[in-house]
């Protein structure tokens, strides 16, 4: 690594999830999935309307340009794009000039792995350094690859050695080549909830997934210290019958639990994912792992836990598309500004009351 | 595995190595590569021609097709097609007409590994399996999937660990989706003999290379039985100062204790690379290896080796290239045709006098 | 390697297994077990008898020396001696003499896996290579190292990778000491077959595990050509209900796959364990498989596999040691030897009608 | 893990390395060792003194009992013992009495890896539970095991992959036992500075070391939280011609780098060896660390590292030895005294002027 290069990656990095509460805003959807959230709006008159692909794209656009002018930059640090809004639109200065971060979502779509076809194969290394580079001299600084990992009970058997081995090298070789463009690497291992795991499965895949990814993106000597995590929540899977007798403060303990044992202390941040956790859940985790954070004082190892923040999507910016898409502009911003303080809280430790 | 898709695959894998002595064809140059091959013939008129994309695609698609009529089905299995000459000019029927098996060539180009660049990354995976199925149905039964892997000496260190298990890595997924698409893949780790290695260390990086290949091909469930394997000839390379002082004996030697060592019995054959070797050179290899087996009884290990022939493209084609540019379609044939049964000789063993 | 070394080490593991139909005899019972097989023998005159522990020792030491005298070297290549009878007893020569060679167990006894205790770790790595030396100058050419590898329904989920791994880099690090000593190492993955697992979940765990094992080899720079392996059959848990389904043809066909995909070209050969089978069955085992050898021609797979043979205990000795017991030194010696016979005929091939 | 076992071992961890500043007394010397230096105090009067077996045995006892009592609970929070010292001799009590925590050398002897002799097997592994559940019979509340990694320049080639591996799964195995036998256990990579590797090699050694220890203790299930590591600094080899360039705050920013790089974060503490190393420059290293860390505020990186504190032999003992083999039992005493200070002043940070 050259000094300098070096520099601007660990200055990046510590920029995102410093001063503590800071978190980043995700808005890393595809058109077809950003297209299914503006038509999952119900409207008021039932009237149907139907949209050109010009008109989509537009309202794309402007849809995004409208939050990221709204985005206040006290609590959040960096922002997601997709790499249509950050070289097609040219979205990125809008957040640059008032000191948020711009970043590009560098995975690309999904493949099931032919030996075990609910395990999936990210692609988007192809051709990944000159996609990077491109965003670059659109003004990101920051990269993002999201991985799922399949998580069911041990005896039905996922994920498979083969697919956490798999999607820990794709990481690796990711990493490398974003520190190679410039931009600093946020590597995203979404373990699913929606199966039958229960909190202790849950701990075990994250730990496994995360010890192989560092051990991967180690290989390809990534700079750990110019890098971000991503992780999911340990949590007991929706099948399982378990599930709502956890409250927050053991999905507390579990995540610091795991963090503590898998996240190498040269990186210097976590931001979780919120995935399909509805907005107040999602929020109420944070907050109560921040708080047990707060609780604990040295020499206790949880006190030297880096900051836990978010990167959140459809928590942060849920509430305020319903209002954007029945053309409430000023209540956009506001429900915009009121969930990004809310993140904020609950990264800085403040569990709703 | 289905029983008539697994059938099918054995059948093919089979076909491409026996009866003994028939071999493949290597013809999966890019055009770029192959224009370089055209303009690298010397015209007798010294004059200067200048080619369109529209004549130089035209001339491609030519030679091709006259080479494809000449190939001898007698001592040629199959062709390696680039997916232009497969697809677009739709020229695998010459070829399967006669008996002769079209395969495509599967990989992308290459890019530097970051933190090791002179050892590469081969491109490729991102929508592989639609391009394949593409291939299968334009009349391909198998494909092949270079990788390259460097190879000093211990002291100069290459390959590093991290890129022997991306190569193997690579080709484990390749392969599962070569066959999920219906076609024999054919592996083929090209350990390059450029640099200072003796014979000694590249029989290390052969056995290396290979059981990684074979661990992780384990790894995604594929199919051996219906899989091909193209390595190179272990062999000192053109800095260290002893290569000369090894014959085509010693190279075989050192050839069948690497695939005894290395390549599963369940593979159905093993098809060496000419790669930068003289045809004269690369034949008299295979010859005095196929020899070597000739004259290994039981229960010699090598009396048990499978069929080792050729997948050849300059050794076969180089000297009928010269006279097709040339313009001259006769010798251009027979040319082709001799060599083809120069190939085939020395995988049956019989070694040039 | 010296050539002096290694031609002796690959000229040892050949003549184990070579020519075809002779196998090994397996007596290397601890002292205890020997007791329990002695007291397990019904006597006619139901009168208790107590042996002191110097008797004892006389017993084994005279059975031993009794089944030596009486092993057919036109049938046995060589026999596996317990430390005791080969050191203390110094019956080898009892066996050399007559051009059976001996060998020596290496391994040491069973301690569970703290983390999987069901799993067990074979301790005898302390030590070892003077035990080994001493073994070698009391006249053994070869040992033996057995390792148990729990096999359940994928489900119940044993073995364990971590108990895959460990098996693998125990046996790599014992097979190097062994031949550091000068004796050929007969590496023993005993898949059990008391669980649950059926015939494929069987045919993976055994591929797995043999897979791993000569990836460790090799990392140990194993000479393969001077080693062999006795591996189980796979087959269906006694717990699975399916188990009677299967005729020894079906898992004559799984056990040359297997063989086929994880035992290197460069092993001169496999001698299978008997383990729990009566006698019958596991002749009938290793019968059916050579049959199908024998009917399988080139270029088939199975033409190439190395030579298939036993390395058995009670299948051999089993009705020669109740006459033993009873006195009957004549039968004895008759019995043992009709067994060597019946395993050789199955070595060659010939199922009993 | 029961709640109650777990409780244990990560209170007695944590005790082992807080409050900070207080570090482990290492007395495992075995009595080989312990005679040579005994036998390397030159005495005054230049006479030839022989000692019988017993005596030596004798003095070794009177020579620890001095020792213990005079070691100062304020800065000493555990003493390694030689199984002889705590079993045979009974000298546990002595310190636990005062609040020192007794601990054991599980580690057994060396022998080379046959594949590469200039590298070394650590044995012990045998019998290993049973050893450790009587030392903690005897007191004992944690166990320590050393394994040597050879470290030269990378074109000399060490260590290589294979002892990497070896001495990682090794740690796995013996820490997990180590736990289920109530002991904390202490893991010791010793990476060697005897050749000449630069400060970039020994730190890309120690981070590839420590990563694949925690691995495979992770593979064997260890509770890192009742856990302690005991490494080398990273630091040139004695051969490298620029160690002399390096002063301590050098070898400090490398030994925080490594361990934020590849010690997790559940690890309770640090204890570093001081090797070969002359006692003023190893409380120098230890000192110039502490100092960084003292410097180093939130969200630096340093200031999120575990406690990192001392586990010295020589440099605690080495003037008082010499005393006490003169007789001179008082001095003995205060000097002992003295450098249990100076190590836990370097262990705060206070650098010596």
């Amino acid at each position: 690594w050259s000094p300098h290069v070096a520099h601007e990656l660990i200055t990046t990095a510590n920029s995102l999830v410093n001063p503590r509460g800071k978190g980043i805003y995700a808005t890393d959807e595809s058109p077809n999935v950003m297209q299914a959230l503006f038509d999952g709006v119900p409207l008021n008159n039932h009237e149907e309307r139907v949209w050109s692909e010009a008109e989509n794209r537009e309202r794309r656009k402007k849809w995004r340009e409208c939050a990221y002018k709204a985005v206040p930059s006290e609590y959040i640090s960096g922002v997601i794009l997709y790499a249509e809004t950050l070289i097609d639109f040219g979205l990125g200065p809008i957040l640059a000039d008032k000191g948020v971060i711009p970043g590009v979502r560098a995975n690309g779509e999904l493949m099931p792995i032919p030996s075990s076809p609910s395990e999936f194969i990210v692609e988007g290394l192809d051709g990944l350094l000159g996609r990077l580079q491109a965003a670059r001299a659109a003004g990101a600084r920051f990269s993002k690859w999201r991985v799922p990992i399949a998580c069911t009970s041990k005896e039905r058997g996922l994920p498979t050695q083969t697919a956490l081995e798999l999607q820990a090298e794709t990481l690796g070789r990711y990493a490398a080549m974003s520190q190679k463009a410039g931009l600093v690497p946020i590597v995203e291992p979404d373990v699913e909830f929606s199966e039958d795991a229960d909190l202790a499965r849950s701990v075990e895949v994250h730990e496994k997934a995360i010890t192989l990814i560092y051990e991967r993106m180690k290989a390809y000597n990534v700079l750990l210290e110019g890098s971000i995590i991503k992780p999911s929540f340990p949590q007991p899977g929706l099948k399982n019958q378990n599930r709502g007798q956890y409250k927050p403060e053991d999905i507390a303990l579990a995540t610091a639990t795991v963090i503590a044992r898998s996240v190498p202390g040269s990186v210097p941040g976590v931001a979780f994912l919120s995935g399909g956790l509805p907005p107040a859940l999602a929020t109420h985790y944070l907050a109560a792992l921040n708080a047990l954070i707060n609780s604990s004082k040295p020499p206790s190892l949880f006190s030297r836990l880096p900051p836990l923040t978010f990167s959140f999507g459809r928590a942060l910016q849920g509430d305020a598309l319903k209002e954007w898409v029945k053309g409430n502009e000023n209540e956009t911003r506001s429900l915009l500004q009121k969930w990004s303080k809310v993140c904020w809280q609950s990264a800085c430790g403040v569990v709703p009351s």
